[in-house]
């Protein structure tokens, strides 16, 4: 950590960053950056995006102080130089560690973060009921939407965008556009940036601001025709201007004096303001700047070669092979991702199939309904999408696939605890909300070997809406293949063990416990878990008359109390029955392991859990 | 019916409007309104938006046959000229009733509905889908979207809108501005349509185009300079061109001829065009025209005078005067609503309070996102939305409001069964889905005084998140107040009955009839439903050793089930247990009364289920 005794040592807050002299400010942002390779390659997380916003972040920070301002971070994964700024240096060791500061922005963490971040173009309309509630309870501080061109993709953000320009209140957003977070083929906003970026007066209007800058901000506030000149000049009409908003861009976002004076002024404006902002993802570090989507969310890596370390096989690459398969042999098949091509598996099918193939940027509820619309016409759509993402889509599950019963295959990938990434990105709800679709079926492989069968089952026998849904990383010792919708693992006496997914590897490794303490369980694995009967656990539990559930979701809505109710209204009474799950609480980043056992829901909580019940 | 003996009768297909001399079609389209105001103030349904869009639907079917070519409504209020083109009118006059048509277009009424519709914003996304399909599948069919500008605040359709673009499928979308589904405070698109729709060259443009369209589209396919003098003169640079779109617009959507000239020119250029068409709601019937809102949807009314029939006091309206009451005392309280602002009952609380009242237009996940930032920073925000499109805001309800405890009042409105407006409107997975989000308290009011009562509880003494859902409609015989957790209404031996909201008249009037065989029912009402324990249940149930739940829901997350694996989970066994509610089913339209029969979900149906249980 000796390289970082410099500029660095000096900052624990917005205002030690408005202290330093222009000159500081340059030298300031290559230490960030050295700070941040050197951490991350240790901590893995989100490299490229963050050393693309060094300067950005250091310019919000000399024009504002976010202890008081409020700035909204989109997605926020790009939040890790404010982190270093807002004095949480010394523990960025322990960035997305179990106790550590998350990777992304927290309230509880800090009053500099303004509120929390994770799931992607919300920042405009949070930061508008900000500014509101600001305006209304007579109030000073200012408002920043920091969003990515990405998060733009998403129509939350247009519903945002325009809301906040409709209600003229004084707010500025800040657009960090890198042209990297969205597909080329995406379109529409990606091509107004890129017009925006790339049109001849970009270089002039550089240069032409370095000049007008300087005298700009009070010319700006008093002569309305030299504002008129400039907003011919510089301010191009285009949708955001339309919509009514002072468009300021593009500006070089790497020129950090350059960006605090754009800030300055648009802060100063008092009305809805863009500022866009270009800059180059991975920025100032050669294998990110080379290769940003591989350094996007990234394990630890060598801080000077970049070789990532370890990784294995993982569900989501043998969705993406077991899809490719399925395609070669049936032409309907198509796949479709909202931005998540590699983190889905559908890498390897974009380049088989690009024709059949479609990603649609961060905008799961638009993919959900254009399944939708090509299941209805004869295709056998597959949406790869996170489980904590798809809860965009709930309604579009309900009202364009469900009502018609169209089959659709939604590949749900991360679902269960997702470790690092924390509260906003564990799928800990899909189980409850899935099931609640009418005609839906979820299936739940807990090997590779059932992801592939059931996969299969899935775009070629199930009719009507089919959800498979499999965990982030990769298989544990449970390695059969069964695709019966229950399975009984392993026959006992005293008490009846049922699971899903990947539960079943915690599970056997209870049951041995149990059993050195004389406890024979019967093991039941459950590979569908949507409405119907299930006779062989009901069989199991008339012959052991206690039920111990363990999942990995929130209380309501766990299978676990479905199946005793069911059992219940048809006369079956239990002895005694347990659910070990994440409760009603709001579970936050650390590994699988760790977070399952401060829940009570892992192998030894199953071990305590039975003792109790076979003594009751 | 006399009246409409004429042009009218000759049609029932697209194919019947082709056969049509040019000369017929504006005396069709007389008939037709005359044919819509006869009818819908027989049967009540959506007036003014049909009236806006006769000669838009009229000329969509002289250029495609829609039992072929896929056209996609959005919403879908706007189909009922095209169900009377397409052999409905002579079952015109059961719109809207129990085993009638649907209000909203449905592929199982007929193939020329396309896809389902009801939710907003959708059918971009939808026709996109449609047109991969087409193109994959190597088929022949046109896809058009047909859309209103209210549905176009929708961040959905941006990013269907986007997609589409992007995609180059041949697809054309008709844009139905009638600049009335959008309150004037919106901005963006609205005043994007707006400065297209003044623009001075409208008018010059519309007289040019009667010349220029004699001989375009040949020309235009074969003479790029033609081509480019015409897109710079008529087709400006906007956002639509900017997203990749040929724009066409604005035209006059009641001149029937211009429309089909316009229609049949952006079907053959095989791209993605957006045809613009400015309508006005109501047209052709003076009071329609005068007050369109009131019109929208409207019940049965005087077809000469305009006057509507019937109506008493509703949930709705009491939720907005007791929130202006309170809004008096405090002035932390604001209301949003997603373009509902009457139908919530909100209007009064936007005429009294206009700076702390907001419609965000049809953009519910903005809507929970922005009150979430209000909330954070010291409102009091009140979201009233009704409970089918509160879904598109579940991971808002999530990821904004419910991690961070923000105490934001979720008004439920419309919750149960919808009547008329069927699957697509009822709210009946809202228990499931609040029940779901972390700290989210539920309140389910059963008469207005205990609306009045749990919504100043709600906004004033409750913490973090809480939704109150009321039903349509006015109140029953239940009248009393009382916002205990769980009330006993009346004390029994032999079953407890549990209910909430206003089920209550249901129960009471089934368990009058189960005194009259015998049957000592003690009744339960819930007025609280989330996660918590219920002990006067239990207390109940160990008594009468029966539960009986009826509930107005889909079965999965319904409360019953979960009081019955707690009770289990806790030792408490029961002789009896059944839930009464909607199942596993798509619900369709009809009174509540006859919906409730046929779920076997009434009062009928809990006497029975009654005496089957205390006979066992």
């Amino acid at each position: 950590m000796g390289a970082f005794v410099g500029i660095i040592e000096k900052i624990q807050s917005s205002n030690d960053i408005k202290k330093l002299s222009p000159e500081e400010l340059e030298p300031l942002c290559s230490e960030l950056r050295a700070f941040l390779i050197e951490n991350v390659s240790k901590t893995g997380g989100h490299l490229a995006s963050n050393l693309g916003a060094v300067e950005l972040t250091v310019a919000l920070h000399r024009v504002y102080n976010t202890a008081e301002d409020r700035l909204i971070f989109d997605v926020g994964h790009q939040c890790y130089v404010h982190k270093i700024i807002t004095g949480r240096r010394d523990r960025f060791s322990t960035l997305r560690q179990y106790g550590g500061i998350s990777g992304f922005p927290k309230p509880y963490e800090s009053e500099d973060d303004a509120f929390i971040a994770g799931h992607a173009s919300n920042s405009v309309s949070v930061a508008l009921g900000m500014a509101k509630a600001r305006t209304l309870l007579h109030k000073k501080y200012d408002v920043i939407a920091f969003i990515g061109d990405g998060a733009l993709t998403g129509g939350l953000s247009y519903e945002g965008l325009v809301s906040a320009a409709a209600s003229g209140e004084p707010i500025v957003i800040l657009i960090n556009d890198n042209n990297m977070s969205i597909d080329p083929n995406v379109g529409g906003t990606a091509s107004l940036l890129q017009k925006l970026r790339i049109k001849p007066s970009y270089i002039r209007f550089k240069q032409g601001y370095r000049e007008l800058f300087s005298y700009m901000p009070s010319l700006y506030s008093f002569n309305h025709r030299a504002k008129e000149w400039v907003k011919g000049k510089i301010l191009p009409e285009n949708m955001f201007s339309a919509m009514g908003y002072e468009y300021i861009g593009p500006v070089d976002g790497h020129d950090v004096h350059m960006v605090e004076r754009v800030l300055r002024w648009a802060r100063d404006m008092k009305k809805p303001v863009i500022v866009h902002a270009v800059t180059k993802k991975g920025k100032g570090c050669s294998f990110a700047e080379e290769h940003p989507e591989r350094y996007h969310g990234v394990g630890p890596f060598d801080p000077v070669s970049g070789e990532i370390f370890g990784g294995g096989e993982c569900f989501s690459e043998v969705f993406g092979k077991t899809l490719c398969e399925l395609a070669e042999k049936d032409e309907r098949i198509a796949a479709v991702t909202a931005a998540m091509a590699s983190g889905t598996g559908l890498d390897r099918f974009a380049l088989r199939f690009p024709q059949r193939f479609c990603d649609v940027g961060i905008a799961e509820g638009h993919a959900a309904a254009m399944v939708a619309g090509m299941a209805k016409q004869g295709l056998i759509p597959v949406f790869a999408v996170y489980s904590s993402f798809l809860q965009r889509a709930y309604d579009m599950l309900i009202h364009d696939v469900s009502l018609q019963k169209l089959h659709v295959v939604f590949g749900v990938d991360r679902a269960g605890l997702v470790g690092s990434d924390g509260e906003t990105h564990h799928g800990i709800y899909d189980v409850n909300f899935l099931r609640s679709v009418p005609g839906m079926t979820v299936l739940c492989p807990a090997s590779f070997g059932e992801l592939r069968a059931m996969l299969e089952e899935a775009v070629t026998r199930i009719e009507g809406p089919v959800a498979i849904r499999y965990p982030r990383g990769g298989e544990g010792d449970y390695r059969d293949v069964c695709t019966e919708d229950e399975q009984i693992v392993r026959e006992g006496t005293d008490l009846t063990v049922v699971c899903y997914g990947i539960m079943i590897n915690d599970v056997l490794k209870a049951v041995r416990q149990m059993e050195e303490q004389g406890i024979s369980a019967e093991v039941i694995k459950l590979n569908k878990i949507t409405y119907a009967k299930f006779p062989k656990v009901f069989a199991s539990l008339e012959k052991t008359g206690r039920l111990l559930m363990p999942e990995e979701v929130c209380a309501i809505g766990c299978v676990g109390k479905h199946l005793l109710a069911q059992a219940s209204e048809s006369g079956l009474h239990l002895q005694a029955a347990r659910f070990l799950n994440l409760g009603d609480n709001i579970v936050s980043h650390g590994s699988r392991p760790q977070l399952l056992c401060d829940f009570g829901a892992d192998a030894d909580a199953m071990v305590r859990a039975a003792g109790e019940m076979c003594r009751q």
